[in-house]
């Protein structure tokens, strides 16, 4: 086993900052509320948006034995961490021949495929199995739904076993009026319907924490942020908190109005805007190591050496940052654990 | 010495994607440009821009041996290379204890402070010098003008060498007309002098790749994106290059109009924007791990398989996601050199 939760008991106090923190019963929530839904091989959780094969374990734990990755180094770093029963590299590659070695060992990985040519690179390497990427309406991977039949014959006749398909509805799982939300995720799923008929195959996957409760045509839906979350994903409504932050020390304050703290755009994914802070106040903007922001209406600025905590816009890109996520405790705020982000990089 | 550059010479088109590429030509004319425009002492690169002490090095070669710091893990790692003769941590910090023991072996550190508590941080950790810095328009860290005198007396009180006053006019360095960029400078560094003429000493340190040719009162430029630049800091029509590309593999070709390529939001940095694509073309939109592109009209869509190269909008944060800068000689195609991103984290 890779990795490995390293036990500790220290103050949050005492951490050096920026440091993401993880709310220990939010997270828990997340989970319970996520398995509660959609049990067992119902959810292939999403590893991308954590990076941490520590925090899979306890999705492991939870019942989900079936793992979505986005890259090659986030399969190898869960083969190494033995939560390798079923990956799904949800993604084009082809460098698949990095997929081999693990296969030899005993991983079991199928790989999406939209193209001849990743047929080709999935068959070369001797990869298990595939499904066929259906483009379902976010103009990004994924072949046509006409197309779909034929790419399976294709990788049939290369020896490929063809699970299914899989399609992601990533412009619809951010909508945030639900009633628009369902609508597209039904549009959508109704094009991977159409792919899965002349595909075949047991596995329809696609999804994600947005669609999880919508998307009625999958088998198995792919979601990630719900076990962290962020405020983009807040926006929904969804039954699930924000459990992650970044702890961030206060390293100046000015008597015009405003204070800085020491997390920037290194330490935070700032694709979705700016990030907010978890006790209120406004954030005024982010610069490399630096967040200029002012108090809540009527309340007093804050003084050096306080410690705030940040709400990320986006988890996925901000965890990418950092080594590691602290475990918190809320009722004593003590770290109870540290788990290292072990699949960043590519 | 840590790091170290690793000597290799493989083709560009057999590195993994995405990969961080520096045009080795264009490199060499930014550093010889700015040696030439800001010699020796008149420079005190930046290294936040790079996060690479094998790149420092060469920023050193070119005859620049004082170095800007923003985090307290990149003094550490500069230390660590060797090239602490003199080191500004331009930021403030409350755990300077860290700075100990780079001390005791030798290092010589200056730290920026702008309040009592930064002071006895300082103090407590037998640092050897400060800079006051002072706020001269960005609302971010430093006292204000008026204050400055009163914490260059406290600093000295506590033991402390006070070298000079800092001031970074960040919200000068990237506007886009000159001359009204050559106007905010000006009236940024009108405060620094008051602040300067109260506290003395021999430093005053100001300035960044946007403002190295019109900062009059600066004795040292703080610059650190003009040696790999971006395409943020390229629409100034500085004399600058942009070095840096992201190489990144085309996955998947949709004969709508588009293509994507292994490039994302975990491989730039997306404050400023969607990066630019180095043969032209349109990015649509970046996802985690891909960039959805078309070619420049008339131009067919690329193959699967092919590479590209993407500039990134922001050179800071995109660095910050690798962990290696590839160096490639243009004429030939081939890395010559690979440097860690050895900076990284805090």
């Amino acid at each position: 086993m890779a990795g490995g939760a390293r036990d500790v008991a220290g103050a949050v106090a005492d951490l050096r900052t920026p440091a993401l923190l993880v709310d220990q019963t939010i997270f828990a929530a997340n989970l319970a509320t996520m398995a509660d839904a959609l049990p067992a091989a119902r959810l292939r959780p999403h590893v991308k948006a954590h990076k941490c094969t520590e925090l899979a374990r306890r999705q492991h734990d939870a019942g989900h034995h079936r793992f979505t990755c986005a890259t090659l180094r986030e399969v190898e770093g869960m083969a190494a961490a033995g939560l390798d029963a079923d990956l799904l590299l949800a993604n084009e590659v082809l460098d698949a021949g990095r997929l081999t070695p693990l296969a030899e060992r005993g991983a079991h990985i199928t790989v999406a495929v939209d193209s001849p040519e990743t047929v080709a690179a999935a068959a070369a390497a001797h990869v298990e199995a595939v499904l066929i990427d259906v483009n379902v309406g976010l103009p990004r991977c994924g072949c046509e739904p006409g197309d779909a039949a034929a790419l399976a014959e294709l990788a049939r006749a290369r020896g490929l076993v063809v699970r299914g398909v899989m399609g992601y509805e990533g412009h619809a799982v951010g909508v945030e009026d639900r009633r628009e939300r369902a609508r597209q995720v039904r549009e959508s799923m109704e094009l991977l319907a159409v792919a899965h008929r002349e595909v075949g195959g047991e596995v329809i996957s696609a999804g994600g924490t947005g669609s999880y409760d919508l998307n009625e045509l999958a088998t198995e839906i792919q979601a990630g942020s719900y076990a962290l979350m962020d405020t983009a994903y807040a926006r929904l409504g969804l039954p699930f908190g924000n459990a992650l932050t970044v702890l961030a020390t206060v390293i100046s304050v000015n008597r015009g109005g405003w204070a800085v703290a020491d997390c920037g755009l290194k330490a935070l994914g700032m694709d979705h805007g700016n990030p907010s802070l978890a006790d209120g106040g406004a954030v005024w903007f982010c610069s490399d190591e630096h967040v200029t922001f002012s108090p809540p209406d009527g309340q007093p600025l804050p003084k050096v050496g306080d410690r705030i905590r940040v709400i990320p816009a986006h988890v996925d890109p901000t965890v990418a940052y950092h080594e590691a996520l602290h475990v918190v405790d809320p009722a004593t705020d003590r770290v109870v654990e540290v788990w290292p982000v072990d699949l960043r990089g590519w």
